[in-house]
């Protein structure tokens, strides 16, 4: 909370006034020409110039990250920064690429932005790549406006996103050393993946930013789902990112011969976990709420059509904003699986497996911003919950975070289908500018 | 039906004075001894020595047809049937191995009898090597009582049954040309295995039986089920073999993004396939009866615990000695997915798989002929279907057939841990031999 927003509180000034003694106060900016709207084409135009590296055959994008076509791609990105006159544009020792437009007031904090641009195998072109092209589209409007900031902007390519959020994690220092061993998709492990695109594994905590050093963090993504589509809103105002518990479910029965043992002497680990996946579908949903349970993976052994199933294996993961939630629905799961167990004469085990990541409130401030800056271009507004991990739920560790979401058209992502209307990307790219400035202006 | 009992039924004698005259009829035959009992050690031995060819680290076999343990069992085998004085130990073209022993009748259809010493990955001792090691014992028995039969008695061990009952198929004639390029599981081709163990696979015309040519066929199998073991019952008359019918089935939903789409809008394949397994198992015991359905693979693709499966492939088998039984426990499978479609918004195709085999029952006169042997034994006998696939059912289509069931222990069978006590081994002799000799005298 700074000084104007506390004057402001202690003359109990109604709502017009204080916008008006909050004018009063910036008494060092200059006065600033209006914000132009974004330029689709340009947007377009991005989009499509990154749409080259790692194009695939079906319209998408193989660009994991420290592959070729990411190493392209990112010299590509960094040589836009450059060409719209950010200063400093480098690569951290985690392999961020950052780009710095300077600030007016001595020593402000920055207010930091963008997204990624890596991809996972057979990705699309917007998954990412919305955040970073509206975040280069925020920097030509500011340019085009001759509009400067009282705080250093700095505009923010995370590496390897996909990969388990590793430039941000860096960032935060929150990046567990034995990640580094980690083999990514590209074939390379992490630490090998950082020194490829120019970061030093060895010098990750020169890339860390401690918690308070930035003004704000926000980030514009793509829904990857299909509300603000179907119900045709323009802006997603993100609540949190959700915390995701993964967990290994075991069922162990008796394998035995199909033909030669009778239907009632079975303790078949299929048929349990049938009941399971229907158990774990149904306790999703014991409340209202947006809380997910799924299980996408199974196996059942020994796997042949004419051997009962002994054992089958399968995933189990749980996401929800409340980590209670999370526990409450997980402990509803643990007691129906016991139930389960007695009836089928199974045993039903569960191994937790640790890549849980806790839930990431975003900043009401910040929230608050987006939706007022929304408002006055007259875009509709949603605020939900961002069931999908993003670089944001590392920034928000020590950061006031927002995120803005733009509509994904059916919800497709992950796939070469992924689109967004370059129309809703505009909207976006007029969001994010104005939010950056009116967190400038706190 | 031959001339004897035609006799017998025309002057309608009751039983007792119909044994009489049977024996008359009998009139060729000399006086002879009373066989002994089977010789449990011997068989023990016999079982042992197999158990060499092919041991695994469990204490089981992997003796998969065509490998090298394969044919030193083989070999060692037709040295066993040469030892105890059978003629003419043969290799047909199929590779199956039989050895006779003469009958004093000129012209008479020969009894066969015997099973097989091939192994799963990963098998026990005695799946095939029951009725291999009780055959022999069989001619011991007869060697040592010095009786003769009127038929020949041909003794076989038929080739690479597990790996689709190819010896039976080829000696039936049934073994289909395309089959012969299959790849077994010893990696050679089924053509390549047959030449491997002796056999010639461009000349399988002459392995053929025609139907009629033998008077009888007779298996003695272990039951590698649990109900004559719990039940304490001593032998098992089979009624016949089971059909089996494999299908795929492929369930289509919705792939999508476990994070962001709400668990009410999701087409999640694999919980239409959870209630699909549910299904199966309940509409498995729709009637009374032994028919068994089971689900003994599944998969969900992607496959990852953070994506909504969007494809699951199943595998479903029906088994039971009645085709209408199976086709209306398919119907009724059928039938419900149709409703489960529907309710989740997939498609359900089923894949009919070309590996099935009709359902094959066995001989009336033979069941009756081993019914009242045991009972002469005072051993207690039980009519029962067999689940599994046997020899048996390829030879019930030329020949009379009947199948011994001797008990597994715990009904573990295709494990290292299968097991049948000698004892139980040694009744199965008994009743084999006394079988063979009730049907040479009819």
């Amino acid at each position: 909370m700074d000084g104007s927003s506390r004057s402001l509180r202690v003359i109990r000034a109604p709502l017009t006034v204080a916008v008006a003694l909050a004018v009063t106060f910036c008494a060092h900016a200059k006065p600033q020409a209006k914000l132009p709207r974004a330029d689709a084409e340009r947007l377009q135009r991005r989009i499509d110039a990154l749409s080259k590296f790692g194009a695939n055959a079906d319209g998408g994008i193989d660009r994991v990250a420290y592959s070729e076509a990411d190493r392209q791609a990112r010299a590509w990105v960094m040589t836009q920064m450059r060409s719209i006159g950010l200063k400093d544009v480098r690569i951290d020792a985690a392999g961020n690429i950052l780009g710095r437009r300077p600030g007016t007031a001595r020593g402000a904090k920055p207010i930091m932005f963008g997204s990624h641009i890596d991809s996972v195998l057979g990705g699309g072109n917007y998954d990412g790549q919305a955040g970073v092209v509206t975040a280069l589209e925020a920097i030509e409007l500011l340019n085009a406006a001759g509009r400067s900031t009282r705080s250093p902007l700095d505009v923010v390519v995370f590496s390897n996103e996909e990969g388990g959020l590793i430039g941000s994690l860096a960032m935060t220092g929150h990046l567990k050393p034995s990640t580094l061993d980690v083999k990514s998709d590209s074939g390379l492990t992490i630490r090998q993946g950082i020194r490829a695109i120019g970061g030093d594994p060895d010098a990750l905590e020169t890339a860390v930013l401690p918690k308070g050093a930035l003004k704000a963090f926000v980030e514009l993504h793509i829904e990857q789902g299909a509300i603000l589509h179907e119900e045709k809103i323009d802006i997603g105002i993100v609540e949190g990112i959700v915390g995701i518990e993964w967990w290994d479910v075991i069922i162990t029965g008796v394998a035995n011969h199909a033909g030669t043992t009778p239907m009632d002497r079975r303790q078949d680990a299929l048929v349990a976990a049938a009941e399971l996946v229907l158990a774990v579908q149904e306790i999703g949903r014991w409340t209202e709420g947006r809380q997910v349970a799924t299980v996408g993976r199974i196996k059942a052994l020994p796997g042949a059509p004419n051997v009962i199933p002994g054992r089958v294996e399968m995933s189990l993961e749980i996401r929800d904003l409340s980590k209670p939630k999370i526990d409450q629905t997980y402990a509803r799961i643990q007691a129906r699986a016991r139930r389960l167990a007695r009836k089928h004469g199974v045993e039903i085990a569960f191994r937790w497996i640790d890549v849980a990541s806790a839930p990431a409130l975003t900043d009401p401030a910040v929230r608050t911003a987006i939706a007022e800056q929304a408002k006055g271009l007259g875009l509709s507004t949603k605020m939900m919950p961002s069931g999908a991990g993003h670089d944001a739920q590392d920034m928000a560790r020590i950061a006031p975070t927002g995120m803005i979401f733009v509509p994904s058209i059916g919800g497709i992502s992950h796939s070469p289908k992924e689109r967004t209307a370059i129309r809703d990307l505009a909207n976006g790219a007029d969001v994010l500018v104005r939010t950056i400035v009116a967190l400038d202006r706190r």
